[in-house]
C-alpha cells in the first residue's frame, strides 16, 4: 500500500482533526512495503559476509543503527532524545495534557551472528505506525513515546533501567561489544551516573505496546498470523552436580560402577519425560553439560549439567523442579552418585495485562487475522516495563521457528499484518484507554 | 619371612646344584617385608605431596626411579642393560645353553597422580623373586630376563618395541614428561635410531610371565587371593556425532525439537542397557561428552561422545556395536537427529597361554590360595610380549577396584602371595617347559 492510498483513506475516514472518536478509522494501513524498505536499510549496519547481523549493543554497528532508527524517527515527525541509559526515546504529543503516554518500542540491538527480525521489527513497525499517523495528520489524545531500548540482547539494559535499577556490578559486566556496559552507555550517547532520572514509576505510562516475531514455530507450524501474548515466561536456571567415583573403563565391571555420566543421561531423560507428560507449554532444557575427567577410559566421576525450566506460572516451574529432583534421588540410588542442585538464576514470569490481551485479539479479528494465545518463552523489554503499567505484546511468525540465527525469517506480509495490529490496537487504547 | 627363613627353607629342600629337577623346592618363598620396603623406597620418586605418585615415563622422577631399580637387580646377582627402547633388560644364566630365555617383568612408570602399586608390584616382585633364587643359590635351566618395560603407562611403548615396532609418529608424539618419546628414549639410556635390534622374533622366549594389581574389584570383592588372566582385552573406540538442531531453549515448543543432548542422553543410557544385559564380562563406557553451543538457553545442536567397548573376544565387541548401532537408529528417528560413528582407535584382544593359566592356577593352588579366571580390562606389556610368545599374567586384589589414583593400594600379603606364585610358576615352568 503507497502513500496515495493511506490519504485516500483518510479521506473516506470519519476522524477530524479535535474529535475524541479518532478509533473509528479502521481503514488505515502501515505501508508495508517501507517497513521492509527500513528494515534491510537497517540490516547493512552489521551484516556478516555469511548472512545475518552482528549488531551487538555498544558496537559501532550499533552506533550507526541508531544513528539511521534516529532519522526514520525524526522523519515521522517524532521529537527523539535519548536518556541517561542510553534508550531512544522519540516522542509525539497528545491532546490531552493530563493523560499520561503510551509507550511501542522494541530494540536493534542484536546477538552476535544474529537475524535481521529480532527487535527489528518492532522498532521499524513501531516508527511507521508513527508515520502513518502522521502522514494521516492523525493525533491521538494520549502522548506517545516511541523506544529503541539499549542493550536488550545482554540483559535488557535500556528497559530494566526504566523498571527497575541497574548496579554497579552490572554496569560493570564486559558486553559483547568488548566494552564494560558502563562505558557502552556512554558510547551511545547515555550517562551511567544519572540512571535514576530514567527510573519511571507504577502509573506513569498508559501502556506499552511491543510487537515482536515470535521466535518459535508455534505461529508458522499452525499457519496463524497473530499471537496474543500471555506474558513472558519466568526462567529458573540450576547447576546440577553429579558425583560418583572416576575410575578405569577398562577395569571396572559394569555392576561395579558409580558412573556420573549414566546417571547424567538418566537425568536428562527424565527431565525431558517429566516436562513433556505434565499438560501445558513449558519448556525444559538441559543446554550444558562438563564431564571429568573426560577421557574415552576413564568412568566420569563427576559430572556437572545446566538445567532450565521456563513456564508463566512460577508455581508450576517449582512443581516440575520437585517432580525432576524426586525421580533424581531415585537415579543417584540407582546409579551410586549423589546429584546436587544450586539455583544460578531466577527470573518471574511477567504476565501481559489481560485487557490488553483481549484488545489486540479482537483489533486482530477484525482485520481478518487468526489469532492464538500464547506465551513468550524468550525475554523481552515489555517484562521490564510491566513494573511500571500494563503491557502488550503482538508476535507474527517467525518461518520454521528460527531466531538468534543469520536464518531469521518473517514474511513481509505477516510483518504488515503485525504492524497494523499494532497501530490499531494503539489506536483502540488512546480512543477508549483501558 | 626374613632371610634366615629363606636359608631354613633351603636346607629343607632338595634342590642341589646341577640337578635338573629344582622345581622340587615347594616350602621356598619370597621375602615379603622385602617387597614392602623396596615398593616404599621407590614410591619416595615422584612422591606427589597430596600422596600418590606421579613418576611419568621420561621425568626426572622416571630416571631415578630406574636407577634405583636397577640398582636392586645389580644386587639380586643380575646383569644390567638398557636396549635401545630404553627397556631396563637384567639377566641371569641358566644351566641350559640351548634354552630360550624365560621372561618376567612389569613397568615402572605411573600416570600423572597414580599410585604405588600398579606396575610397581610387578617389578619389585620379578626382582624379589630373582633375588630369592640368588640367595637360595637356586640356579634354573632357562635363562632369566627381568625387564622392565619402559613407558607403559603411555602406550606400552618399550614392550611394543620388543613385540613389534614403533613409528615416527609414534616417536614424534609428547608424552605426559613433555618429551617427545624419541627424547624420552634418549633421556632414559636407549636410541631410538636403533629400535630394530630391539625387536625379538616369535620363538624368541621361552615365555613371560607378569605379576600385577587387577586394578579392578573383583577378586577384592569375592575375596579371592590370585586372578588367573584369560587374556588382556580388546579395545575398540568410537566418536559418536550427534547432530541435531541448535535453538532457543525458551521459544521452541518441545514437539519442535531436535535435541542432540536428549540423543545423546538416550544412547548413554542404551549403551549401558546393551552391555549390560548381554551375558558376559564385557565393559562399554561414555567418559566424554561434548555440546555445542553448550549454554543454559540453547537446545544443543552438536554433541560428540566418544564410546568405549571392551572384550577378550573381538567378535562380541562387532555384536555390542551393532546393536549399540541398531539403537542409535531408533534414538536419532525419535529426536530428529543423525547418530554417526567413527573409529579411532582398535586393539586387538591379547589371550594369555591356556597351558601358562592351568600352571599358575594349579601353583596357587599349591600354596593354598584361591583362584579366579578373569579378563584383563586394561592394558599390559604382556599383551606385546604375547606376539612373540606364550605369556601368562598373574592378578592380586586392588582394594576396592581403585586404581591410577592415590588412593591405589593392595595388601602385603597380597603382594606376597602373587610373588610366590611368580616364583613357583617360573620354577615349575623351568623344570618341565610347557
Amino acid at each position: 500500500m503507497n502513500r496515495r492510498a493511506f490519504n485516500l483513506n483518510l479521506l473516506s475516514g470519519v476522524a477530524a482533526i479535535g474529535l475524541p472518536r479518532i478509533s473509528l478509522q479502521p481503514s488505515l494501513r502501515v505501508n508495508g512495503d517501507r517497513i521492509v524498505e527500513h528494515l534491510t536499510a537497517l540490516s547493512q549496519f552489521g551484516k556478516n559476509p555469511q548472512g545475518g547481523v552482528s549488531r551487538t549493543a555498544f558496537s559501532e554497528a550499533d552506533r550507526l543503527g541508531r544513528e539511521y532508527a534516529q532519522n526514520l524517527m525524526r522523519a515521522a515527525s517524532l521529537e527523539v532524545t535519548i536518556d541517561a541509559a542510553g534508550n531512544i526515546i522519540a516522542r509525539r504529543q497528545g491532546t490531552s495534557s493530563s493523560l499520561k503516554p503510551l509507550l511501542m518500542g522494541s530494540h536493534i540491538d542484536s546477538v552476535p551472528e544474529g537475524g535481521n527480525f529480532d527487535g527489528d521489527v518492532g522498532t521499524i513497525s513501531a516508527i511507521e505506525v508513527a508515520q502513518t499517523l502522521a502522514e494521516n495528520n492523525h493525533k491521538t489524545r494520549h502522548p506517545l513515546e516511541v523506544i529503541i531500548f539499549a542493550d536488550e540482547e545482554g540483559g535488557t539494559i535500556g528497559s530494566h533501567a526504566i523498571g527497575g535499577e541497574i548496579g554497579a556490578k552490572q554496569l560493570g559486566l564486559v558486553s559483547n561489544s568488548g566494552k564494560t556496559i558502563r562505558d557502552g552507555i556512554k558510547f551511545i550517547g547515555g550517562d551511567p551516573d544519572k540512571l535514576t532520572s530514567v527510573r519511571r514509576r507504577r502509573g506513569d505510562i498508559a501502556a506499552y505496546l511491543e510487537l515482536h516475531i515470535e521466535q518459535g514455530g508455534i505461529l508458522d507450524t499452525e499457519k496463524i498470523k497473530i499471537g496474543v501474548v500471555e506474558g513472558i515466561v519466568g526462567i529458573t536456571q540450576w547447576e546440577v552436580k553429579i558425583e560418583g567415583f572416576a575410575n578405569h573403563a577398562g577395569t571396572t565391571p559394569m555392576n561395579q560402577r558409580r558412573d556420573a555420566m549414566l546417571a547424567a543421561a538418566r537425568f536428562i531423560d527424565a527431565v525431558n519425560r517429566i516436562v513433556t507428560t505434565v499438560p501445558g507449554r513449558q519448556v525444559g532444557t538441559v543446554g550444558k553439560l562438563q564431564a571429568w575427567p573426560g577421557a574415552y577410559n576413564v568412568i566420569p566421576g563427576k559430572v556437572v549439567v545446566g538445567l532450565e525450566l521456563r513456564d508463566l506460572d512460577a508455581a508450576k516451574i517449582q512443581m516440575l523442579f520437585q517432580k525432576i529432583r524426586d525421580e533424581s534421588s531415585q537415579i543417584a540410588k540407582s546409579t551410586g552418585t549423589t546429584i546436587e542442585f544450586t539455583e544460578t538464576n531466577s527470573i518471574v514470569p511477567a504476565p501481559t495485562d489481560e485487557r490488553l490481551r483481549k484488545l489486540i485479539d479482537e483489533t486482530a479479528k477484525s482485520l481478518g487475522l487468526s489469532t492464538k494465545r500464547l506465551p513468550s518463552g524468550a525475554g523481552h523489554d515489555a517484562q521490564e516495563i510491566a513494573r511500571i503499567g500494563p503491557v502488550g505484546m503482538i508476535f507474527i511468525p517467525s518461518v520454521g521457528g528460527i531466531s538468534h540465527s543469520p536464518k531469521e525469517y518473517s514474511h513481509p506480509e505477516d510483518i504488515a499484518n503485525g504492524a497494523n495490529v499494532l497501530l490499531h490496537t494503539l489506536l483502540k487504547l488512546d480512543s477508549m484507554g483501558l
